[in-house]
């Protein structure tokens, strides 16, 4: 419970109105009531700004003025205000230090270290102060912690990998698991390659549920500083994404891909392997990238959505797209030789 | 081991034929032979129920009179009494009430409950009658799980979580985990929102292996009543989703997307977020959508498959086709000016 | 630490150069320095060949002399070559038979079988010599393992459940689940088919981190030898998938489709169900099929990658590719009119 002039002594913005108003919790605008501090980031949503009964809102400086009934917080980019608002507010659960006696732990540990029922930690892993392993999972011989990590529940991470500091996996999480390669013979049957590269990954990334992160083949697999991944996600072997990339759900990288830094990766795109994308590179949800991108922009390959008869209407002729600009082709060149004649 | 009068006087249907043969299990037509039932639901098998050696079957109305040789249950939908007859062949496997040692419970659970190996359950869980939790699955604080619900082995249900009465929970489901939710600093760095909503799922929910549904950030995510969620699935969030909607293998739904009750969404779709989808909608297999939808009916858009010969000569021209649409305007006006001279 | 002709006398090649030197490990060509075996599979990499370190190279006949400073190995496939050096190098970590005590086994099981901590292996299962079993992981009751097959941890297998000799599965896949296969009431509601056949996997085969595999309906969900499913991937009830078939990540594969033989399906592909993919099918990465293959080859239907604004540019007119052929046609016929007159 803070009033708004301590949170802002603490956070920073330009408070306008009175400062006393205690708030308690951050709420959307739609639900936000008595003792609820809101934000508003996009004007698209200003009608629910005038209806919303918080008790105070961050604004940006364009809305400063929009409502003189309450006060509020101004800040250049008020949705990254409120985040560290709503962080000050809801700080990670504390977790109990020590060893649940379920675990089976070889090797030592920081005292400060938090591990849950059913954790395995192989020998040679080394744990950095503060790390929280939570119930059910499974850190592989000669692993790194990185101080401050936070492991979810049942996350499996395979020998030799490296997590940085203050990192955050989610639960189902697999890393380390082996590429995807296999010499063909000819019979058809495939000779495995062993799989001896780890994965690295970096400082303050966060990694989310059920995402797979495969081992390199014999170099490693490499996640920058910062970098943000969301559930569901499979990134092959010897891939290497660049700082502060984030990638939304569902997306697939192939091996060998190299991915700038600072990129935005839409949900279910795929990328195939062996490609590179430069920095500051945006490809938007579904778009299968099948070459390389050397310019930072905003990539799209996606279909329009239609009723399930226009459709069929429609993309019929897609099968038939090389013989319609022959069509094409040929009346142009009719209608020329008629003019020449 | 069922006569059929006695399966007809239990679930219904038209006996048609000797009631008193006897059935041990349902199989498909091909597999069938002495003691199977088996049922026809799409006239296309209908030389399969020819042939088939199955003791009985399960037929519609239209095809009451295709065999005479062999007694028949008629029902309006096979399938669905197919289904009836199939439960009540296989009951769910009766789970032996009780807490396996190496359970870590902190909480009292009705004695009801079969709570098998390695499971850990926080404390403030409150867990209803009947309820059977798989070996190895983690239940968060906080967490409400309905009577009869079962939970399979090695699913992780986060802190604060609600699953209704009479679900069931795949393997390696997620239930809970953070959204993808992070505000971004000039430097391109990412702040994260804290994700305090929760999942609430509603009664009769079947979660397949390895989903993940991710908590609220502020408000919750929410499940309706008899939704059913295949494998693999990724659902953002904030998302809601109606009654009775059945979402196939791989889909993502991304965040604050809203879907309507009784829709049928295909494998491998996706819905980007802060959508509406109306009730009854089906999107097909493949389609990404990428627009609110506000009428019930089918929606598609995905792309005919091709010899890779074809498609290199037929898609190449989807990366001109504004010019291609040119060259006809101009053609169009060529021919226009030709008829007017 | 082997010399060059060691390993020449123990898996072939033609030795050029000096037999003596000694390598110890393998090593890409970038990475590759003193005491490392490198390869040169694909000819694009001659000058990465030069600039090398590595002490040693597998080639094929045509690299043969393309170096002449540096003994190596010639062989006629060197990717295949390379994959056998590398098993030789890096044989599987030796596991410790016995069961670890926090471990709960239902079953009497050979001596040779490695058990780790947090295993569930319920009654009636049947494990193989040889069998490693990694923390965590649960095997279903009446469940059969081939010898030497080698799960990880935290993997699921369900009831019933047949896994092959010389398997290998990842972190976090389940094997079993119930396929999705439901009956529709008029109401909307769903009344689930229960799914009473099995899956049954044959031998050599691997499958990736936090792939899903769902038991047949009725009859069995099957795959066959030396299949290899990369992560992440969903394949439904009654699937059959031929021996040798290769499967990147990120695939959908849907009910009741049957794959032949030695195909290979991209990543993020999926098959919509009750299709035939014939033997030696290629499926391009993000290709859906949505209809039989019955012919060997390569099948592809995806996009090509745009800049957003030239997408726009282009992909709105495919909701109008019906009425552009209609103004086409009518293109065509005033011409030949014109011609005609």
């Amino acid at each position: 419970m803070y009033s708004l002039e301590e949170l802002v002594n603490r956070l920073g913005g330009e408070l306008v109105g009175d400062g006393k108003v205690v708030v308690r919790r951050v709420a959307t605008l739609d639900q936000a009531g008595e003792g609820d501090l809101s934000f508003l980031a996009n004007p698209r949503y200003v009608s629910k700004l005038k209806s919303s009964q918080a008790a105070a809102v961050i604004v940006g400086p364009g809305a400063r003025d929009l409502l003189t009934d309450r006060p509020r917080i101004v800040a250049p980019d008020p949705y990254l205000h409120f985040a560290r608002v709503a962080q000050f507010f809801n700080p990670p659960e504390p977790a109990v230090p020590g060893i649940h006696p379920t675990a089976a732990v070889s090797v030592a540990i920081p005292a400060s270290v938090s591990v849950a029922a059913g954790v395995v930690i192989e020998a040679g892993a080394r744990i950095g102060e503060d790390v929280v392993i939570g119930a059910g999972s499974y850190i592989g011989r000669n692993c790194a912690v990185g101080r401050g990590t936070r492991i979810s529940p049942r996350v499996s991470i395979y020998a030799d990998c490296v997590i940085g500091q203050d990192c955050l996996i989610h639960s189902g999480a697999v890393i380390g698991s082996d590429g995807f390669g296999f010499a063909r013979e000819k019979s058809g049957a495939w000779v495995k390659i062993p799989q001896v590269g780890r994965v690295v990954i970096g400082d303050e990334v966060e990694i989310g549920a059920n995402t797979t992160i495969d081992r390199g083949a014999l170099d490693d697999t490499w996640i920058g500083k910062g970098v943000k991944i969301d559930n569901q996600i499979q990134i092959g072997h010897n891939v290497r994404i660049g700082d502060y990339t984030a990638i939304a759900g569902c997306v697939g990288i192939a091996g060998s891909t190299v991915i700038g830094a600072r990129c935005m990766v839409g949900g279910q795109a795929g990328i195939i392997g062996h490609l590179h994308i430069a920095d500051d590179v945006v490809i938007s949800a579904g778009t299968l990238v099948t070459k390389s991108i050397n310019k930072a922009g905003v990539y799209t390959a996606n279909l329009p959505v239609q009723g399930h008869a226009d459709w069929v209407k429609n993309f019929a002729h897609l099968r038939h797209l090389d013989a319609l600009v022959d069509r094409i082709r040929a009346l142009e060149q009719r209608l020329e030789e008629k003019s020449s004649n």
